[in-house]
């Protein structure tokens, strides 16, 4: 059974402006929220349908009240309510690491996307600019599939960042149209990975810091698409990376 | 200006039954229609607001009227009732080509950006389960960029068509989580790429026309998600084979 008060509070979360305000977020589905309740995230509460068969202690709610407060097309059975953590941690040592930053990414699927993605290739640490969506999201959460909980997201002024691991020797990739083939570049064992907004590219006050830009070649036959997805491009950088450093 | 039939029609095809039932489909924004309208894909009317500077000639509606039609969140100056193409051609011959196989895959985006990646990769053909997201559907459309306008989806019985494949010889490689590594994979210059449905993968009945069972590796230093996105793991994967072939 949900109060008023938590159906108020729940809905109000698919909303930025509160999750700031109360620092909660939600996720929902039962691989999400089980991969959140086995992470240092806090879960505050837990409410389920008969559906939920695992083993998070929740309290029950009927499909009716589940649909009230779901910010999916079709509700997955459980729904959590979660602490959004005081702040990603310190800025990382990246001498023998890589990160992936994110210059005004907008789609929260795709911030999302990308959060997955970078858990799969070993990535934990991820800078975005001030601009870009913000990572509780519902739908950013939802698209992470669980890896919310393993990868820090830093929002930073991603210039000021950039030209500061610049200074450090951090080799820094721009993902653009025009750069070398990617598969012709040798990388580092180390850097940061820049990939821009899903319309325009790199901005120019990001751009300075980059001290190599790449392109992914296009194989159409004749006139193709202007670009990839951005978390597609992030995908096929990150695995080209991985691939080398082997 | 709309006319009330014509808000009625546009409305209606948000919708997959009316879609079904008009052969008609709508697609939004500057760079999707114009793509569109460049392409044999029949535009049969053009609504835009003050805000399309284009070249296409095009009814003038207000932002509010766009606002009641448009299944965008955020609407973007221009819309286009299209027709539905009878069919998407013959079977292509796969002697020298790949095409990717899609085993019921259910998220429009998904499946839209998967033809955004088929297009960049000179990937023309794309078979589908009969159960799979239909192409039509306003968020696909929406996904591909223009590029529905330049690859040939084939709604088709999957396990048939694959034992076809099979039978004239054509390499089909499936995309798993326990195949062999795709690093360690020596692709052939042509072939198909099947990949599963997003919560359960592979079925039985198309798995048994696998040639090549392939996984993407994990770098995940400690317990990473347990899968790519199925249009990630499309790219990763069409990256890696273009590679080897250039």
């Amino acid at each position: 059974m949900l109060s008023k008060g938590q159906i108020k509070l729940i809905k109000s979360l698919h909303n930025k402006k509160f999750r700031k305000g109360t620092r909660m977020f939600i996720a929902e589905g039962k691989k999400l929220v089980e991969e959140i309740a086995d992470s240092p995230i806090k879960v505050l509460h837990i409410w389920a349908t008969g559906r939920y068969t695992g083993p998070l202690q929740h309290n029950q709610i009927t499909e009716d009240e589940l649909a009230q407060v779901s910010a999916l097309t079709t509700p997955q059975g459980i729904i959590a309510l979660c602490e959004i953590p005081e702040s990603a941690g310190p800025l990382p040592n990246l001498d023998n690491e890589w990160a992936i930053a994110l210059d005004d990414i907008r789609d929260p699927g795709n911030l999302g996307t990308v959060i997955r993605i970078a858990d799969w290739f070993g990535i934990s640490h991820i800078f975005c600019s001030e601009e870009s969506v913000e990572v509780y999201n519902p739908k950013t959460v939802q698209a992470t599939m669980g890896s919310i909980a393993r990868v820090n997201v830093h929002y930073v002024d991603l210039g000021e960042i950039l030209l500061k691991y610049k200074s450090e020797n951090v080799p820094i990739y721009g993902a653009t149209l025009e750069g070398n083939d990617v598969y012709a570049t040798t990388f580092s064992q180390n850097g940061i990975l820049v990939i821009g907004n899903e319309a325009n590219g790199i901005s120019e006050r990001v751009e300075r810091s980059v001290t190599h830009n790449i392109r992914i070649p296009s194989f159409a036959k004749n006139k193709g698409p202007e670009s990839l997805n951005a978390a597609v491009a992030t995908a096929v950088i990150c695995a080209e990376l991985r691939r080398q450093g082997k």
